[in-house]
């Protein structure tokens, strides 16, 4: 993980904030019984929460009711239920089973139901058993406890091989602030959306619009800078949960403060981001593609995410070919405005820096070499597009014979 | 292939039209010397030509020089040459190599290098050795003949695994007319361009406006609806060459025949389609994605390629199952208005029809019968978006451990 001055990485997921506690077990959802399949996260205190979620015109039914209770309670909430393998949607009794979700986790907390918080994951369009939830809810309320993390970050996992937390230490004003949060990954992964299911919780104070302008803003530069494989999910949101248990002065956007949480917010889910990345399904290698020298944020963006869908370029990296037609290739179909003769990229690893092609031409390289650094585990495609002074990054994985595998049969 | 009335399917491929003679050879930019790589294809009287080409804004030398010489000559032209194993483009002397390949072909038929459309497909970004082509120039073209249309279909393959070439016959005003065509594959293919190299000759006399006309709109509906893996090629070139030699009535577009010859060409494109999307890359299985009750035909177009994109979707296709929650996904995220909760959704093929979405729901299915259905080499989604009278369809294939493998190394 990437170090930033006056921020440090800590322990404890969604729990590294004062007062969230959490708790994830196998209801039965899952029918092997060591995976964990539903998890609570509860914040000891109102928190203010900010939301953003997938731009699917399919929506998962605990999509609808999420956006549903936090505009009833104007962006308070109090608890997440979540679970895994099955994803809720496209069903006719969809938002029904979404609302009893809250309504038992919400009758056990002793809250109410709007202000909790729902999301599902797993296969699309079966119904929703809610008799394994019913029957669990009791033991996974009373089994909360502030370093609960773990197990509620397995539970929302799928085809995901290995758990994502992270969590920062920072301050406000003179106050310690904790920022964390927990993804899953690994397929149906695609930008222009809140990728997946992410969820963080910080104790830091901030006002409701300083909350959804740091999502929004981050959201824009880290996950909607991840592709998998070009599928946007129907289930996908990231939120934040903000309790103010850390006692700073109120952030806004206009003060001060403001430029430093965004930060903690920006280090967890670009950190997030790449794990979700060289964690996607069937993925031998994280891939990062930077694009600088643009004329602008979007553009940067645009070409980044463009290198990062191709399935060929994908299969080159998965095959240690140094074969940069493809970057170029797809540098070229990206939809912005560009000259694309003054392009230039390079192939770089721990291993080093091979430059493979300068103002839009292919230069001589050592095949050798490229090998070398091809045999690395994250790889770099780093262009520098010679047209102005914005950059962007986007993180995506190779394409493997066992993503091929992973779905092609998804649903046993 | 599908039968139309008033349309006979005939042997020849570019060779099947009046005064249209074809070659093809190894020269050597293959080592595989039973593998084709240079063909030449040539009308014995100047034919009106049409093209379209990539939208990639990297393009190929040869993109840049064939539009150069079809404004010169204003849309007249004489031959094709043109070679696999090397794309030519992201040279610094890509576009010098293309104008040499013409000039080569042009002093050995006599004609002016002008009159000459030159393709080049294959890896990108290394040089053009230009010597096996002056080398071999002279036999490929006193070696071409009325029926060399086999040998220049195999010159222009790569990883296609089959030839591809259709012709038909019909009448236009009486007259006896042919078109016939040949194509090539099978990776870097994606919608929004002329896909791949595509070459069709005709003997029909049609004016220039016509010929143009019927090959944009046909491609709209054919070409550009088949994706096999999102990937825009930076060679893709389709070009009709019309000589004029069966004597009918010159053809415009306000003409009666121009619906009849606009047919022809929409045969042999649409069957040379389905041909490369059944040997994309990899593939085992070719999917023809079905979407009626649009409100426009762009709407259609956008949610059929959208399904045929999906690389979740295509695993499963791969996999024989009917995760038809997939398909509804993609059709989620297609960048169109429309109504989801209407989508009807049925999965199909040559051993029956699976209803398994109504109204944007799940209706219950056989699974069994589900994978007897799966089990067959075309696989048909067919989608009714309920919300207007317009349809159009959009072919791909499935993804396989093959599509990997055939990329991890490309260039070797």
């Amino acid at each position: 993980m990437k170090n930033y001055d006056g921020y440090k990485y800590i322990q404890g997921g969604v729990c590294a904030a004062k007062g969230f506690r959490a708790n994830g077990l196998n209801c039965g959802l899952n029918a092997n019984k060591d995976k964990n399949d539903l998890c609570v996260i509860v914040s000891d205190v109102p928190a203010s929460a900010a939301a953003v979620y997938t731009t699917n015109k399919v929506k998962g039914a605990p999509i609808t009711v999420t956006k549903k209770h936090l505009e009833k309670t104007g962006g308070i909430c109090r608890a997440v239920i979540a679970n895994s393998k099955n994803a809720n949607t496209c069903n006719a009794d969809g938002e029904e089973k979404a609302e009893m979700m809250c309504s038992l986790a919400a009758s056990k907390l002793g809250i109410s139901a709007d202000e909790v918080i729902v999301a599902s994951t797993g296969v699309i369009g079966q119904i929703l058993p809610i008799e394994p939830i019913k029957a669990h809810i009791k033991p996974l309320c009373e089994g909360l406890s502030y370093d609960g993390n773990l197990k509620a970050a397995t539970a929302i996992m799928t085809t995901d091989t290995v758990k994502k937390e992270v969590a920062v230490e920072f301050e406000l004003g003179g106050k310690v602030c904790r920022l964390g949060g927990m993804a899953k990954g690994s397929g149906m992964i695609h930008p222009n959306m809140a990728t997946t299911l992410n969820f963080i919780t910080t104790d830091a104070r901030l006002d409701a619009k300083a909350t959804q302008t740091a999502l929004s803003e981050i959201t824009k530069i880290t996950y909607n800078c991840l592709s998998v494989d070009g599928d946007t999910s129907t289930n996908d949101m990231v939120c934040v949960l903000a309790n103010g248990m850390a006692e700073n002065a109120e952030v806004t956007v206009d003060s001060e403060d403001y430029g430093v949480f965004r930060q903690a917010l920006f280090i967890v889910m670009s950190e997030l981001t790449k794990m979700l990345a060289a964690d996607g399904e069937g993925a031998t290698k994280l891939i990062e593609c930077n694009c600088k020298g643009s004329p602008d944020l979007d553009t940067a963006i645009i070409v980044a995410k463009s290198v990062i869908r191709s399935p060929l370029l994908k299969c080159a990296i998965f095959g240690e070919d140094a074969n940069w037609g493809r970057i170029l290739c797809a540098v070229g179909y990206a939809e912005a405005d560009f000259d694309i003769m003054k392009v230039d990229v390079d192939i770089a690893s721990a291993k080093g820096v091979i430059a493979v092609c300068r103002n839009g031409a292919g230069v001589p390289f050592s095949e050798e070499e490229a090998k070398t650094v091809l045999g690395e585990k994250e790889i770099f495609i780093n262009i520098n597009l010679n047209q102005g002074e914005s950059s962007a990054a986007a993180w995506g994985c190779d394409l493997t014979y066992d993503y091929v595998k992973i779905n092609g049969d998804y649903r046993s």
